[in-house]
């Protein structure tokens, strides 16, 4: 029956062969990550992943979460105890600044135990997730007082954080926000509006929540310029951190939807609420950005973290069941029917995963990673770099990563055959769940876009050009290595595509942006073909280096062959789509659909 | 808010513009089917699923079917009166053969129809859809006695049909059926086993249900050739029709699932149920895979169906939703910000499900012609390439329909943004209920099998050939139309890459099986490209010679173009795949998975 175990040897194959984290001990934090340290934590959150939390996945899936007339919300049974077992055990101060009371780890350590809590119970994950986002913005934005207050209990996730961004009228286009901030003698501003779609807006895990709010200062200019943030705490907190009054703002009511029930998706009712500016004035899109980032990564390894669950169950499912016998002869005499890993479509749906999933999670980390080195390097080209490479690839971790996941859910419910439909394999939960990941934080749409129409041309290119130097780089240094040769050159024609739809970008994008956001969703993926390319090339490289060791590094070669001959194929169809222009897609009036 | 509408234009323009069914009147059941008496049907025929089907669709999937203590099975509300409405308004005998009181209308124009209900309502669908495969199976294998006791009631659908195949050890594999049929004295077999996933196997809807299933007589021979097929009323029938004692056959529990909620999906226990041999003894199989093969076209237009559902409001969807402002410039200045519609990438989500289901459609409806002129045509040699025909696109159909079908109906949840992923708004219904498509009546990768392991290769492949043929004879008698050209040549590309990918096959297929397995899917893929492709082409064609009387007739041409640029790039990357062989896919061992 359905499992989920953590993947710990390939983290550690990513974390301690590919990216070498304990070679940067130079880097603060780092100094004590050693592998023994690295595999300790794995190996802990892992036991918690797969006894806590994936246990309650299907039980928060069919229970929901219900609202009372009193406007409280319960989660599902189990979630406040696993929610304090979470907390007790530290697991959200993994990468916190020790000023905040964190064990200050790299980033990139933090990236793998998410995933692992995302694998195993995505809708629970979304509370401290989004917890450590709003603390991020916090940190980013908020003056001293406010961060002494609110820090230290976001970043151990006692008191949860959320995102208030979304209104009836306004998801993507935040310059159409209603809710109103009325500035007070006292500092302080008087919101009042609804927010919908809050995750974690209400619920009985903590007894405090801090709402970070997009609100327009009465006054203020119109559209996205007019945009602050607020602190909206849901109990007053008093000087010495104590738990005051209730604040006027509440839960009032629950979304019904496809999946991720044992999160609480709320409308929230801000009726002259006290809130306290984040940041300065008509400047709320520039920190909440800085949680949107971070959040962006986040569903981005959602997506990946999905179909991991997927996948193991998927692949379990495979050799278990028997039906019809191999196509070259019987495999299994002894049993009625061989399993059906024998046959090649069959294997065609596990390795179309295994060869995304892998190549993937190093893509993501390999990106946290660049997070960790943009703040900690000592040498500023290095921070430099780091950071054009976070702006760059958030939108393409975020939008592939999750439209790649959900295929990957569904070619795992695809192998059950019925059993897949069913309830009781769990696979049609991941597909309902995964669903929202290509969705929230910035559709995959507005991803691609940010990326052709800001990424690509931020700072004259750099960022790009930079990540094509790099490959050539990488192709230079390894060429003449036949073993590696189908990689490195998968890699250079992967390469030269992405080149080709970027020179086509910048000399039509600019003279027609309909060109640009014609060609941005094929572009995205052309880039996250490239991306996962390149980091299959290194893992390749490294596991050659240690063939022969354990059976691990055949595996990782096979499965990379597997990515480099049956997906890099479909970057020629995204060019060529990406080169059709906008034509084809704007010819059409409005009333013709 | 969701809505459903007949598109009954398009489905005009297939039948009377495209196929031209009213010039085939030399066809029995073609001599009345005038432009009027086609149009009646469909104006009818789309009131009928927009006003009484449709608003079932969401109460259906809120309160599904209910089991109860005795075993009885009840629909959701209105879905009684909704069937009777079908039955007393004739639906279900439009293509049935007058000797068994249908109007024995054209299989093609039934299809338009089953179309209709199957977009308003496909779990309410699958009731009389099913009922029509089951009688199918009837009139190929049963009795003269059997086929005038059960064949009027269930032509008209009074009394509903099932199929029943699956147990829990066997789905794709009916070699390993344990259901035992017991030969009794007066002609009639005792049967006893437990069969699951039966669509409809118990339901408040009919009088009766004749359940047609698959067992194994004892001491027949082991495996598929010894499987038979029975007939097993749930209400014994007298010989004058009456309704007599209850069958030892009944409901064990409903399937919990994803979707299709309004159709029940039961476990059937047969305890000694008196059960009626249809054709001869063992030879099952080939009586199921006449309904089957008729159930397959119906679940690949079930993905077409849903495709379409999901397009109408997605668009709907694009004209309301006002967010953000186009990259060209203001275009609704009255407005605080532009419908969606002007956003390229939206564009592209709403064109790629426009020119999927506008190409599918046509080859669906193609491919049902093709049945009435197996049956119909006077010429043999027509009988036998129509024979051929759907013998040999039925797997492509199923497979390629569905899968596409969900992915449109991604697509359109996706363009919804947030709202797409809430109850409200419709659409993660319809990505669920379409989810089960790609899966029953053999999983696509059976049908992908199917197609390249025997459908190619029968009769010396001549399916194939006369298919490459058809499509050179198009393209010969249409080059030098510059009109056309862009069709023409994007026909003659795909079909050569086409064409490619099977000659590959059968120099690489028969030597290693598992080559065939390998390349099955994205071979099938490769033909339902172009499949479309020569739909395309045709429309085109016909769309020129019009140009000018309608807008519609622009559209068309805009829709294919889109088609021609910006899907058929996908061709070359199948081909490559195909062309791969088996050993990406079977390096690993099971347990490195």
């Amino acid at each position: 029956m359905p499992r989920y175990d953590a993947p710990i040897r390939d983290m550690r194959f990513i974390l301690q062969e590919v990216l070498q984290i304990q070679n940067y001990s130079n880097l603060p934090g780092f100094e004590e990550v050693t592998p023994d340290l690295v595999s300790a934590i794995l190996e802990e959150g892992g036991k918690f992943a797969k006894e806590v939390l994936y246990p309650l996945n299907a039980v928060g899936d069919r229970q929901g979460c219900v609202r009372s007339d009193d406007a409280s919300v319960k989660t599902p049974d189990g979630f406040p105890d696993a929610y304090k077992q979470l907390v007790e055990g530290g697991w959200p101060l993994l990468s916190v600044d020790p000023e905040m009371g964190g064990q200050g780890l790299p980033h990139v350590v933090n990236i793998a135990w998410t995933e692992m809590v995302s694998s195993a119970n995505m809708a629970f994950g979304m509370y401290p997730g989004l917890t450590h986002g709003a603390f991020q913005a916090l940190m980013a934005g908020g003056s001293d007082e406010l961060k002494a207050k609110y820090g230290p209990k976001m970043a151990s996730a006692e008191w949860a954080g959320t995102m208030n961004l979304t209104e009836p009228q306004c998801g993507t286009d935040l310059g159409l926000i209603k809710t109103k901030a009325v500035p007070q003698p006292d500092g302080t501003y008087k919101i009042t509006g609804q927010k919908i779609w809050i995750s974690g807006g209400e619920q009985d895990l903590t007894e405090n929540i801090i709402h970070l709010v997009l609100a327009r200062i009465e006054g203020g200019p119109e559209g996205i310029k007019g945009i602050s943030l607020f602190l909206v705490p849901k109990y007053m907190v008093g000087e010495d951190g104590s738990i005051g009054e209730r604040n006027a703002c509440s839960c009032g009511g629950l979304e019904e939807k496809m999946g991720i029930h044992g999160n609480a998706t709320c409308v929230m009712n801000y009726d002259g609420a006290t809130g306290f500016l984040v940041g300065e004035e008509h400047k709320g899109m520039r920190t909440m950005f800085v949680m949107m980032n971070e959040a962006r990564l986040g569903v981005g390894l959602q997506g990946l973290s999905q179909a991991e669950l997927a996948y193991q169950n998927a692949a379990d499912f495979a050799r278990d069941r028997v039906q019809g016998r191999s196509l070259t002869g019987v495999k299994s005499p002894d049993q009625p029917a061989d399993p059906i890993i024998v046959h090649p479509d069959v294997r065609r749906m596990l390795m179309d995963q295994k060869a995304f999933i892998e190549g993937a999670r190093c893509f993501t980390y390999w990106t946290a990673f660049q997070a960790d080195l943009q703040h900690k390097a000592p040498e500023e080209g290095v921070r430099e770099k780091s950071s054009d490479y976070m702006a760059l690839l958030t939108p393409v971790v975020k939008a592939y990563l999750t439209h790649k996941g959900y295929e990957c859910a569904n070619w795992a419910l695809q192998l059950h055959g019925g059993s897949g439909f069913t309830r009781e394999w769990g696979m049609e939960q991941i597909v309902r769940d995964c669903r929202i990941t290509t969705i929230y934080e910035g559709t995959n749409g507005v991803q691609a876009l940010d990326l052709v129409g800001r990424k690509l041309a931020a700072n004259g290119g750099r960022a790009v050009f930079s990540f094509f130097s790099d490959v050539d780089e990488f192709v230079a240094a390894n060429e003449g290595n036949e073993e590696l040769a189908l990689f490195v050159e998968g890699l250079q024609s992967i390469k030269a595509e992405l080149q080709e739809g970027t020179m086509w970008l910048m000399q039509n994008g600019m003279s027609d942006f309909n060109n640009a956001g014609a060609s941005s969703h094929d572009y995205l993926h052309l880039f996250g073909l490239t991306a996962l390319a390149y980091m299959w090339a290194q893992m390749a490289k490294v596991a050659l280096e240690s063939k022969g060791k354990e059976p691990f590094y055949e595996q990782k070669l096979a499965t990379g062959r597997y990515f480099v001959e049956r997906l890099l194929p479909d970057g020629a169809a995204h060019l060529a789509k990406v080169k059709t222009g906008a034509a084809p897609l704007m010819d059409l009036e409005a009333d013709a659909f």
